[in-house]
């Protein structure tokens, strides 16, 4: 099999790509690390919603936040995809403007805008337009490594938020979880990585399963929709592979009626359920309904589930085999992953 | 052209669904006479955010509040297609409780929990447990026709919102946007009706169009993506055709990449885009850009784009224009539009 052969792995990924997969658990501890030194930002009062600015990896740390602290966050968390800002952002307003280059137009216009409104703001970039004007305005930054794809520095992108947020005693401390969930990539490292054989090898496994294919990947609302739409921008991206996602429960309301009528596309579709490990039996039983249909419209259905104690670990677990998934299917599609247009 | 034939119409409208598309716009008018009709509910105080409890087309309504009013609501409105209910929902929250049948399972588990968190609440329901316990708890019900496919029933389900909204002030007064919008759909009705036949159609002509064809629905962001979710459902439910969603400029960001490993399945698929005729400059030449590239993936790229003064009118046009593809479409399934399972 050719993803077990390591000199077709390093001909295709000229970018190098792959180390920074693998270094995933080293960059989250140093993500935690520089902004924990950063320095100590006055807490912003009165807080009454949490916006993240941001467009394509920038966007789903913010989506990731979102998905994970809705349950316990007092106010809402919005996900801003654009050049506007909703009205009701104001001084009121903690904002985290994210851009790892720091010059994405979106996010730069927004961000501009957000100054005028006198919102609360930290900009997290490794350099750019976004920090030259962040720190002409005194605005904090924290600033992360550059030379990275972004996409491959979403624990750079997404960490700090979690330490500010602890820190202003906005959602409970989450120390406990992060080193969980350090640890437990640091585990998978073990199974996915590419000396690793398949069979054996989960990541390598699915990556030739979806070859050829078009995923559809299906995630969780409020829980894995967020890891469903990280999986299927890292096939666009790394692997220069279409794919959809559907989210369930709304999955099954509507969208389940247009299998029906799928005909001869059901053989170029495999539909990847991910899967949490806490799910409550209603909603497995339920699942379990939706794939006794789904499985006469499709040419497989795989269940993708990742253990762990935390959200935060489950969800960062699932990340991670995405990344490497995408990876896998980027040599099986004899396609550089690093090189976007 | 088969549906240039009425009596095949009818042979495969057997649920009569038809006569509901050509009575939108009645049925909005109607909407709001009976939502103003409606005793006067008290004030809430101190909105701090309006969440839109529902699932398929009742979440859909949701969305179109959220996309029209984003840039002048003072509050975050907030969509909630889930059992559980973000922990911001408070006393201060306004909440509308949207099921057509009212037995919707997500929403009737939110809605309890919604009323012991306190919020001030209205439920927009034909009935059912909704109408039920809205009754015993003493909470505001805006009463609409049953007996309609919910999807069918989308004036209904959105416009009592809007009225109440404009009542509390918290939207402007929207009596012109609406007069406006009624009176499009009512011309919209003349040129897309089933006497009206091809070519000359639009309704009919785009349906030719997907027939057999995997269609690509590109909305954007915080405009026509919720039109981009309404046709996809349509498609879905009526047509029992399968339809993806995309968004611009998110999928200038990331999701582009994956088009270009699309090989055989590109004729497959069809890309249509859905535009205002108030876009800027700026934006007109991103989109042709973005065409200018997926012309060699897809099989062929379509604009979609309604005259309209108002953003309402724009939307609402749309959304009408797609009703009738996908039950034309259906025409040429050959597939009763109104039963889903």
């Amino acid at each position: 099999m050719i993803l077990n052969n390591l000199k077709t792995i390093t001909k295709v990924d000229k970018g190098l790509l792959l180390r920074h997969i693998s270094g995933f658990a080293e960059q989250c501890q140093s993500a935690v690390d520089i902004a924990k030194a950063c320095p100590n930002f006055s807490k912003p009062k009165k807080v009454q919603n949490i916006v993240i600015l941001g467009m394509g990896a920038s966007a789903i740390v913010g989506d990731l936040l979102k998905t994970l602290f809705i349950n316990e966050s007092p106010v809402p968390i919005i996900v801003n995809r654009n050049y506007d800002l909703p009205q009701f952002v104001n001084e009121k307003s903690l904002v985290f403007a994210v851009s790892y280059s720091g010059d994405t137009e979106e996010t730069l216009t927004a961000f501009k805008e957000v100054l005028k409104r006198k919102s609360k703001v930290v900009a997290i970039t490794s350099g750019g337009r976004l920090a030259f004007l962040a720190n002409r305005q005194k605005v904090p930054i924290v600033k992360i490594p550059s030379g990275i794809p972004p996409r491959a520095a979403m624990g750079y992108l997404f960490f700090p938020m979690i330490v500010f947020l602890q820190k202003w005693n906005i959602i409970e401390n989450q120390t406990l979880n992060i080193l969980d969930t350090i640890n437990a990539i640091q585990k998978l490292e073990e199974k996915y990585n590419s000396k690793k054989s398949t069979p054996g090898n989960r990541a390598k496994e699915l990556a030739a399963k979806l070859h050829k294919k078009i995923p559809l990947i299906i995630g969780i609302e409020n829980s894995t929709d967020v890891v469903a739409l990280r999986w299927k921008c890292q096939l666009n991206e790394n692997s220069k592979n279409l794919a959809f996602t559907q989210f369930y429960p709304e999955l099954g309301h509507n969208e389940i009626e247009g299998w029906k009528g799928i005909g001869k596309f059901s053989k170029n579709l495999i539909a990847l359920f991910l899967r949490r490990s806490d799910e409550s039996e209603d909603s497995i039983h339920r699942i379990d309904v939706l794939k006794t249909f789904l499985k006469n419209h499709v040419s497989e259905i795989i269940d993708v589930k990742e253990q762990g104690s935390s959200g935060l670990t489950q969800i960062f677990s699932l990340c991670h085999l995405g990344d490497y998934v995408s990876f896998y299917l980027s040599v099986l599609n004899k396609v550089d992953p690093t090189p976007v247009s």
